[in-house]
């Protein structure tokens, strides 16, 4: 049987990486829309809030008119899909969470990050609310597994991403009685978040799901660029009834 | 060489689910015996206590007369190979426990389990003393890599699990000074307990063990269904000199 | 390109055990040189300071005169890395700690193990001031993975190993301000610190480093005879730029 998936990419990111996980997931029977979140695309927007990031999301899929499906949401991604569940549970088949940040409600993202990163990233803003993540953070923290080069190509498909979407508190009234299934997809070697109790994405992120799935593969925070056939294949594995 | 194991399963499971898994063991050279334990049979006395379960393996090794074995405890069946090594220590050449319970003196298994487990099971237990696992727990946090389908029919399978075997309190005077060697065997997507410090299986229960071999492989609480041959074979891994 | 990897190893051991390792990195284009630290031959002086040891690797560095290269430290050889660090920073590209320690300034090695084994090592240390690994724990702990006969073999080549490179305090002034990038390699199922978040090697010591590249290979402590092939490549990974 044939899944329908809706795949919402992480900061700094836009919808152009998952093109090859789109392409694994058709080889296998299934069919995967992308929407780009506000303010992600280069050169767009880099003041728009968390709810204007939201909105976009509800938007693309009413537009689109999409049912039935797994929602997943990478990274930042989980705190979009969190309120877009809240607006749309009906049409959710399952919610998968990849490395993903689950809030809690009144949280932004910035609280569950250690406070090295919110210092950096309130000392590197640019005054039109965008913030680039410094290359060697990402070569060492999200891309570890890539070599030198693919590690340097990835890099240059990133653009800044709006700090609203990180430091904007997002209500989450109902998100934690919802009753959509839930999985959580976890890379072992992920280190985007530092490991450990304190701040590592398993299980102090998948933990707060209550009753969910968990499926894991090798790899870093950026598989989407490292492994993007293994990457759809875990995520048939997550999000299948 | 071959070596002789004696396999004692865990809760809701009776001794059927083994056959591929000794299968696999007679083809690498080895002979495995898997006795069910009391009250744990289709059908069975769901009132039998933690004492009841061990004796009614003490009894099936004192049977078959077996000698030298490797003793393997899956779940639940920590807590049944910890008095049973109390009894027959001399027969026993290794203890293997996968993904199990491992029980400090005077504790029972639910002692050892999150709050909201133990709750569950005191509401859904029936008027016989059986309790059975729901669904959609089976489903997503114990056999999350099985497909749907494999899901259903190896839920066909299980059986209420007489509830005294998790709720009894087990005297356990002799077994943290026993000599025999130990491993531990840790499925690493295995989430029928919440992984992490609180209560996850691996290193909270091995690290009781004092001196022991850790052996790891992929997968679920419920290996035995979903990848029995790799299961055998690292029974064999944790289980020889 | 070719690296130059520097390869420094744990206690127990010399350099002879790095042969195959050498041999894959060799075969895969790059060199390798590995010294044996000062006491640690077979027959040697037992009552060697860590300061010897670590001025053994520096005066090997300098006779051969090695520079830009990867310097990798396993188990013990993370505490000599350290302070080679400080010394020859110019020289080196990356550091690769490999399941080892990172010592915090002032630190002795036995300062970052379990009270247990401190109280093992005080009990069986040597007049000479050698002291040995006993066995039991080397098979069971240390090497895991292997099958017995290749546990023994492995076992016949180690010497005991000075205490003193356990017991000196390191003084590290600089080294948590050298900018030398950084990577851990950590084998999944090395439990010769006894995994958790008291005394595991991951993250409680890669954390110590800051920014740093996590690379994971599965196996024991002693991957260096259960699967050097394997840990020549993950070293490839963890050293790259």
């Amino acid at each position: 049987m044939g899944y329908t998936f809706v795949l919402v990419h992480g900061s700094w990111h836009d919808n152009s990486a998952w093109a090859p996980v789109i392409a694994r997931l058709e080889e296998l029977g299934h069919r995967a829309f992308a929407p780009t979140v506000a303010g992600h695309e280069p050169g767009g927007n880099k003041g728009v809030s968390h709810a204007d990031c939201v909105a976009s999301v509800v938007d693309y899929i009413a537009r689109k008119d999409l049912k039935d499906f797994v929602l997943v949401g990478h990274s930042f991604g989980g705190t979009v899909i969190q309120p877009v569940a809240e607006q749309l549970a009906a049409r959710i088949r399952r919610l998968v969470f990849w490395n993903a940040f689950v809030l809690q409600d009144g949280e932004s993202l910035e609280d569950n990050v250690p406070p090295h990163y919110k210092a950096l990233f309130a000392q590197i803003a640019q005054p039109d609310g965008g913030v680039m993540l410094p290359y060697p953070i990402w070569r060492d923290a999200f891309i570890n597994d890539a070599d030198g080069d693919l590690a340097k190509q990835a890099y240059d498909t990133l653009s800044p991403t709006p700090r609203r979407s990180h430091t904007d508190k997002v209500p989450l009234k109902t998100f934690f009685s919802l009753e959509i299934p839930k999985s959580y997809l976890n890379c072992t070697e992920d280190t985007a978040l530092p490991p450990g109790a304190d701040f590592g994405w398993h299980p102090r992120m998948s933990s707060r799901l209550g009753l969910y799935r968990l499926v894991q593969m090798p790899g870093s925070h950026e598989v989407i660029f490292t492994n993007p056939r293994l990457l759809a294949e875990k995520l048939v594995e997550a999000g299948r009834d």
